[in-house]
């Protein structure tokens, strides 16, 4: 992989991670700060976030309700309710994810967890960068992929200004590309990009701190994270899903933005396996 | 995975070793103990000891043939190649195997190695299980695959009576189950299973010393070793090959011969991204 990109990659497999994804971390964070008395929990998600808070909830004997688009992966709806979800279908407007949490929280006594817009989610998904610096002492730059923004901007309050942060976005899902570039949050896209865990608009907290840190965005095609997927697959004999593949297809995408040594976070491999 | 098996399991995961498979250890072990005036190197293999050979001439700058059976898989013809192997076309048969490696003898000035049927490669594959067993120490079985039977012999040598070491074998190449049985070493069957780094027999030095430890032999159908690798690849997120699945197949299909805390090998991970 350091040869096909052209420089000295370390990557810091979160695909390893509990649920298959680094949404584990914020997720506990704020389960385990929660109130005791607390017995359902609700949020939205496409999947990676929705089963992290299953597994953080079924951790201190909560219950988890998750509001998934229609359109989302038939494989984590599997691995949402594996770790105890119990899914309530919207549409895959965001309109519509809107209107049935908020018609759930009117029937229902549950406290609603955001998936990135919440500091304590940021903090927790920041300890992803905080024990890739404490492992990798001299690395020059971090990429992350940007959905929501929840790994972007705990990656950078990590990084303090030491290690520049990069941020990978698809190519058809750039709402994160043009709030950098216009300076005001953007909507986000369609939700046509294969890589569904990037397909929601940027937080207001999360941009908040990607712009102070003047956060570059690199974009990626379509078919390059489709051959990142594969290159990962055949290379490094490790599973991602096409929102981890957008960082390693970013860096294919735009060369000259890659230093010297980088640190790759791979966020996720929730996918089924192809066949 | 525990919960799939239904017991603790710890992966020794040799499909990140150099060359995608646990071969580069044998490799390096004889290539090093070469005499420096050795120009080329031959061996047969359907892949993954081709590619270590490939692998550990090329840091000694000696150049490696291979002869590969023709119905290799297209994958691992690449992986030796680029490892800087040049391949040797054979048919299927042992005998054409055996035919072609002795008139390439006969026209080169070359020092054959065989992939298993040899003290040096037992020992550096023997490696992979003395790792284990120092990582990890309270291990009641070690599971391995077993073929040609460097790895599995290796394995019984390091674990020196200590643990249990159970060989899995596919039901389509059940040489070694039936050498085992009947005290005598038998014919390869025809390659037909997917493991296609199992098709071959029983190394004689191989027989010797799982016949000696009264070794005993799990196997696994086509369907299993299938249904394996995708469970890897889905709970685990890692990509292992069929002759690496056949082990975490033969204990889906011998619960009965699993003890309470198993170290698996997982052989090698040189597949295509299936698309």
């Amino acid at each position: 992989m350091n040869e096909v990109v052209g420089t000295e990659l370390l990557f810091k497999c979160e695909n390893f991670q509990k649920t298959g994804a680094f949404k584990a971390r914020g997720a506990v964070n704020v389960v385990m700060q929660l109130s005791s008395d607390i017995e359902f929990v609700v949020t939205h998600s496409s999947g990676n976030h929705g089963a992290a808070i299953a597994w953080a909830t079924s951790l201190r004997e909560m219950k988890s309700f998750v509001v998934v688009p229609t359109d989302a992966s038939p494989f984590k709806r599997r691995n949402m309710e594996r770790y105890g979800a119990t899914l309530v279908d919207c549409g895959q407007e965001l309109e519509s994810r809107e209107s049935v949490l908020e018609e759930f929280l009117r029937q229902h006594e549950a406290t609603f967890i955001h998936p990135y817009d919440d500091a304590r989610i940021v903090a927790g998904q920041g300890t992803v960068t905080m024990e890739l610096l404490e492992s990798e002492r001299n690395l020059d730059q971090i990429w992350v992929p940007v959905g929501g923004g929840g790994l972007a901007s705990g990656a950078i309050l990590a990084a303090n200004g030491n290690v520049e942060v990069v941020c990978a976005e698809p190519e058809l899902a750039k709402d994160a590309y043009l709030s950098m570039r216009s300076g005001y949050r953007q909507p986000p896209q369609p939700p046509v990009t294969i890589a569904d865990g990037l397909r929601s608009s940027l937080g207001e907290l999360n941009f908040g701190i990607l712009k102070e840190a003047k956060t570059r965005i690199a974009l990626a095609t379509e078919d390059s994270i489709k051959r990142a997927v594969g290159l990962v697959f055949e290379m490094m004999k490790v599973v991602i899903e096409p929102s981890a593949a957008v960082v390693v297809a970013a860096m294919l995408d735009n060369p000259s933005y890659v230093a010297k040594r980088v640190g790759v976070i791979l966020s996720g491999g929730n996918i089924p396996y192809p066949s």
